[in-house]
């Protein structure tokens, strides 16, 4: 059986979110078309040369948290205290394996140190300084915390700093919420010649998130599920929702269990359950037979992929 | 309508494992039944007299915190650095709302923590020290990291340290794993008369984790999960299965989807997915009519309900 005889395919977002066309200046609206397009062809470069799922997964990842323009690793939003705290999470579709990590603050590539995870410890899902040690002791590369600090970002967490305080004061209960909210984290999923689905997801959180708190990318189930038998999924936007919607396994149990096409589980989910919820956010997604998914019901996800026929697209709005 | 005309019963775990009933002295037994019926009496006397599931959960879950012989709040096992973190999650059907902290180390009842950040914060989860702070800023009662300890689990430490030593040497690689292992984390699973079933789960993980180690008990989808139009689910086993499964959602789902009846999705989980990827341990559940269900593929789940009849029942073994 020859490689070309198996589709391969894959599949990145850099956050959703309530962007605006207006509020993206066109270098950053390049700056994110160039960075998804640079992650997509590293993983599918992989794929193509008979490489695994979770190997393209974790080269696409790691070119979105290195890139400032995302909010994962460098570029990530700052916590309500001023720092960043990192999550990741992957998982491999082929046996259900999966490794987190939870608000690192010196990982340089959060991706990383969740597959460590999986691949070197009997546990699933480390945090803060027990996270840290592990990067530490599995000979991650590590970064000082200023490492991850963009200008961009820390004026978003002045910005919101400033909201913050009026929101403090009564008469200004409808403060909106920031347009960037959600916006930024990033994720992967990829179908490899041999059949095996993997899916990862890394992120800064949310602007003003307080100290500890850990959102869906590194919870297994909410932010990131893999099974070859339905689909690996990566999600993005308000974490809450995600978790307590169980979002990533829900449409995986969809396929398995209402035996629902992977566009419609996840159109139901995104679309109806999500959104009834107020849940903002989106999910990206490939199944067993490569087709590839990016739904939302935010004005925005940046988003692309490398589809089964070869065929590459990048897009932001609707 | 009355409220005798609603069903209500709740349904407790004390862990399971493969624990054998010639290693337990019948003080200890007593104990466990003892505390399991403490347990039930009074979320039941919640239930009864028109409270909530939350209500009940958390008062029964406090009790099998604060007794030693759980390994849960007071009497938790002992991490490989010889110290106790404990995690905790709850999660309320009715609105799917969820609470949950991991690897708290003074919060007395962590079952407490996870509902004050279900009602008092807009976030679902917090680990380590940020969990700690959120529960100082929240008036929970703290105490000493020592408060934890009981010589019973400290000399599983001790002996656990030991095996892992002789584990380092080659001729010993087949030292049995301790047969205690994953035996202690506390749950219960409520429905009241209103309709609204809600779910908890606490611990102090397994002996000899890592530092900084999660595991499924503080993952919404994972250790615990509740949705009134399913069932109420909280867990107990080798966690990292747990979360790569996605158990406690899973037996939603296939409610759900599959228009399973929650004895044979908790069977089919428990006794066939979990048993053969080797994830040991069980499942407490309760479903929209009533119907309670105790599952587990261990020899031993210690356990016990009061059912909409009013009977109450507590077991150890099979």
């Amino acid at each position: 059986m020859s490689l070309q005889a198996n589709p391969v395919a894959i599949v990145v977002h850099g956050g959703a979110g309530r962007i605006e066309r207006k509020s993206l200046t066109p270098e950053l609206e390049r700056l994110y078309h160039e960075t998804l397009e640079r992650s997509l062809r590293a993983g599918h470069e992989i794929l193509r040369s008979g490489g695994s799922a979770l190997d393209a997964v974790e080269a696409a990842i790691v070119i979105m948290e290195d890139a400032p323009v995302f909010n994962a690793g460098k570029g990530s939003v700052f916590s309500a205290e001023g720092k960043n705290e990192l999550d990741a999470s992957i998982m491999d579709g082929s046996g259900l394996q999966a490794g987190a990590v939870g608000g690192v603050t010196t990982v340089k590539n959060p991706i990383r140190a969740a597959r460590a995870v999986m691949e070197n410890s009997k546990h699933v899902f480390f945090t803060n300084e027990g996270a840290e040690k592990f990067a530490v002791d599995n000979g991650l590369e590590l970064v000082k915390p200023d490492y991850f600090r963009t200008d961009r970002r820390w004026k978003q967490f002045l910005n919101w700093r400033k909201q913050e305080e009026a929101r403090a004061k009564p008469q200004a209960a409808t403060t909106p919420e920031q347009p960037e909210d959600y916006f930024g984290t990033v994720g992967c999923v990829a179908l490899d010649a041999k059949g095996n689905i993997a899916a990862g997801t890394s992120t800064g959180g949310m602007t003003g998130k307080r100290f500890g708190r850990i959102g869906d990318s590194p919870i297994i189930g909410a932010g990131t599920y893999a099974d070859n038998r339905t689909a690996g999924i990566s999600c993005t936007g308000h974490g809450e929702y995600f978790i307590r919607h169980a979002v990533a396994h829900d449409i995986s149990a969809r396929i398995a269990y209402k035996k629902e096409s992977l566009a419609k589980a996840a159109d139901d989910v995104v679309k109806s359950v999500l959104k009834k919820a107020g849940g903002n956010g989106g999910v990206i997604a490939i199944d067993a037979e490569g087709n590839v998914v990016m739904e939302f019901n935010t004005p925005a996800m940046s988003r692309g992929y490398i589809d089964r026929e070869g065929k590459l697209k990048t897009a932001i709005f609707k």
